[in-house]
């Protein structure tokens, strides 16, 4: 029986903040009647960004941050009329509420290192989201999961059994209601179906520098072509394997002397520090996908 | 006699391109009011950046850049309706027309590296101003600046001598109708009048990572208490030596293994970068001064 | 009583695996006079560094990891012929055989980041050291210290009864035997005679960019002067406020929207890693001090 | 006819400073020889840097800086006994005497960038050769490059026409007596032969953070892929297209908003860097190519 693992508070600060997210063909005027729209409601934009493909007939898109009073009440005439603006504009958006926190579930094998670091922020307060259950295909990460009371599924995977894993899983996700996916060094392919079920919700991170070393071992490649800098990226997972739109990118500095082993604990600090941040940056609805690439509003 | 070095073609996307900066205490529909504002014109917004330093009763700040047709016929009729929403919402901002480049002269001394870089960014078309003047109380950089077609003028400096050599800066700083006041590693202290004169006007490029060593000797001091990474710092000049708003920082890994002479070496470079970036975001318009303080919109 | 928490093998690797550090003043033949040494005792060399401060009457340092067959048996005859030609070169010098491993105590406070950043690379096999104790004036710290099977002190501490403390930390220190202490953010001055008592065997994270901000408070003042970067750096301890030899330093960019929170949070990315460098440099033998600047050997 | 466009100083500090290159089979003594070696000329040893691929029956390798009264009267006797002792232990070596600079020839097409960062350093007194000649299938840098003093010979050059073009190059190579070819975004295949002639003697600069982005466009590809991060790679030039023995590596951050040419804007600056210090480590001999990799000592 799945149980939230921190103490729910109604903040009234976030039952009135709201994100909204648009995106829709450019022509002048948009951030004039969306601007109208939020005063009409007295609702104050905090933080606003926006990106336009190109200003002629390109695809025009916004993040804007507001605060509402009494959001909770007004939400639903608000849908209603925004609908009326959105089909004038041919807008696709989305309203993310922030007293309703996303629920994620983290997928582990047997290397920790991304998993600890998630799990850390997460209680200390820096990761703005419910982790509502940890998936593994081993038993390592068992005891640290549940010492922070997080419920722990071991599901053993293997090729053989990749379609019956994944309904097993899926059932999970279900049951615990999760919005956001995240690979912390899952080392299972997933199959089409599965990934076209989580649509631009799965965050994967690749242990190397994209589109260099796609596939398996990038360390053991990496070390062979005597590269200089390693790297690690984090991209929502997509059927074509690690060409998924990337979010976040890092590299660290090796040398000739660093051997295989060296280049992975090096990889480590990266692989972590580059997944959170994908991580942090869907979670307060930074990122818009667009065709295989990110939009991501700082 | 001043000479503009690069042939002017008169771009209609220039004439028509324009950046708004404004700041006014914050309140709601502030972005609906300038946005309505501008559709109004048939100006359809490009870019937008904005910041409040506190969404009640605190500061607003945007940057907003819009294609507007016909904006030169338009532009008078827009400065004096625009004034009205000033008063109302007690704006400082100002309009730029990327149409007219602003003017800059750089101040040099007998290190040439800072100066080599605006020039050739400046030659390479990715310094978007008119090198107006070159002054410098040395003669080393004469034949390289004239080389670029640009006026050089050599006025001694020193101590003694300072109100006296300030006049007649002032004076060729007028002649040549200058916007931007660029210190290339000017080696000379301006008088407080001077600075005065050109408030957030003058650009510094300053060898450490302020607040660390400020004054003289940087390097010299860095080595001494063993740093292992060495900075520059480019900023708004002010009265307090040293303190005036930073507009950005960078730095470089050192070590033991440096002398002074390798930190100047490795400095050089910090230094041309960090001073460049600065004058760009200048000319950009992108840099809203703010106590002693910036807010850069990237 | 103490226990340590990892089953002790006796790994021949590492029973014949040696460091040597050696500083003198520098002339011709050093290097020659050590090697020959070395390999008169069959030893070879896998690493070697060296720096000399000027060759001409400067200061020569090296560091050179060999490998000796049946070293425990041939350590005390090495130990007394080397003492000969240290007397010849004025050498002060010492050998650290792997097998042994250097104990360390962890002080800690309220704040966990850089205890536990500490914790995870030890466990994970990357941290060459035994964890003797860890010493708090808090209790915040307890469970997850005692859930890796590590004994936790509780010790309160204030101005008034700092003499008092530091009796009972250094009782501690001596019983569990400790080589190195490491300060993670632990917010007490300590006393000279508490520092004298272990020159260069503290070493401590600053949370700012060193010699800006020295002393309380770094991120409140580098939020209010503005700066576009902000660091930590680790330092051995001195009598001097945050003005010990510098190990390690680094830094991450912010910008005008960080508030102090902001900067906290990004500040403690920093300052884990820039201390857990500087404690494996120290485990590793890679760090010399020599006046107040360190030498390390990468 | 070429000229030396720097007055010639015999420089006593230089004609006694030499730099020893060895490679070979590890075995213990290596360092002891050596080093007694040099001590029986009176050498001092000024820098050493070593690296074996594993202690046992790996390679060793290392660079000896050292300064020897006299070297010049000395030096073909100290050539004669070192004889014997490369071949005990197998030996490929040789030995750098920092009076004789070495002379390089830049090829250059179009864009400028890199050629002119390279004169610049030069010019300062930063790149320690003589740029005997630049050749280039261009006129756009003539006017600079004679403005430096430097000879310049306009070789146009396409596919048809390779192999005499090449003819041409290596005559000119010859005559001006050249060591080093540097690709200064010289926009050229070079033929087996060529290469070949030349090897581990051309250094090349790629527009792309290899392997990623192997051969033409890259900034367009990275631009397509949506990476977060662009780079350049300094590499010795075989017949692999791009896939020399890397020298160094360097990234900077982009995002969404820059467009192909913005890549190529941010790229040129990592370009410049990133082949200036290839070159440089070059000249200071501190790299030694192994099968695919280097091995550089800093």
């Amino acid at each position: 029986m799945p149980v939230n693992n921190q103490v729910k508070v109604l903040s009234p600060q976030l039952e009135n903040r709201v994100r909204l997210l648009v995106k829709c063909p450019d022509q002048p005027g948009i951030v004039a009647v969306l601007s109208s729209f939020l005063f009409n409601y007295n609702a104050n934009i905090i933080e606003s960004s926006q990106y336009s493909s190109d200003p002629e007939n390109g695809t025009f898109f916004i993040r804007i941050e507001f605060h509402c009073d009494n959001f909770q009440e007004k939400s639903a005439k608000m849908a209603k009329d925004f609908e009326v603006i959105a089909e004038d504009y041919e807008m696709q958006y989305k309203f993310y509420n922030l007293h309703k926190k996303e629920r994620t579930a983290i997928f582990v094998s047997k290397e920790l290192h991304c998993l600890l670091e998630l799990l850390w922020e997460w209680k200390n307060g820096d990761l703005d989201t419910e982790i509502a259950v940890v998936i593994s295909n081993h038993e390592e990460a068992r005891s640290i999961v549940e010492s922070f009371g997080i419920p722990y599924h071991y599901i053993p995977a293997n090729k053989e059994i990749r379609k019956q894993v994944e309904a097993e899983q899926i059932h999970l996700i279900e049951e615990y209601n999760v919005d956001l996916l995240i690979l912390a060094r899952y080392m299972q392919i997933l199959t089409p179906d599965f990934v076209n079920h989580f649509e631009n919700r799965i965050i994967n991170i690749h242990h190397s520098f994209l589109p260099a070393f796609i596939g398996a071992n990038p360390y053991e490649r990496a070390h062979k072509r005597g590269v200089k800098l390693i790297g690690a990226t984090s991209h929502y997972v997509t059927n074509d394997l690690d060409e998924g739109p990337i979010i976040d990118q890092d590299v660290e500095r090796v040398d000739h002397r660093d051997t295989v082993t060296d280049l992975k604990k090096i990889g480590r600090q990266i692989e972590r520090r580059v997944l959170i941040k994908a991580v942090k940056w869907h979670l307060e609805n930074r990122i818009i996908v667009q065709g295989n690439k990110t939009i991501v509003f700082h």
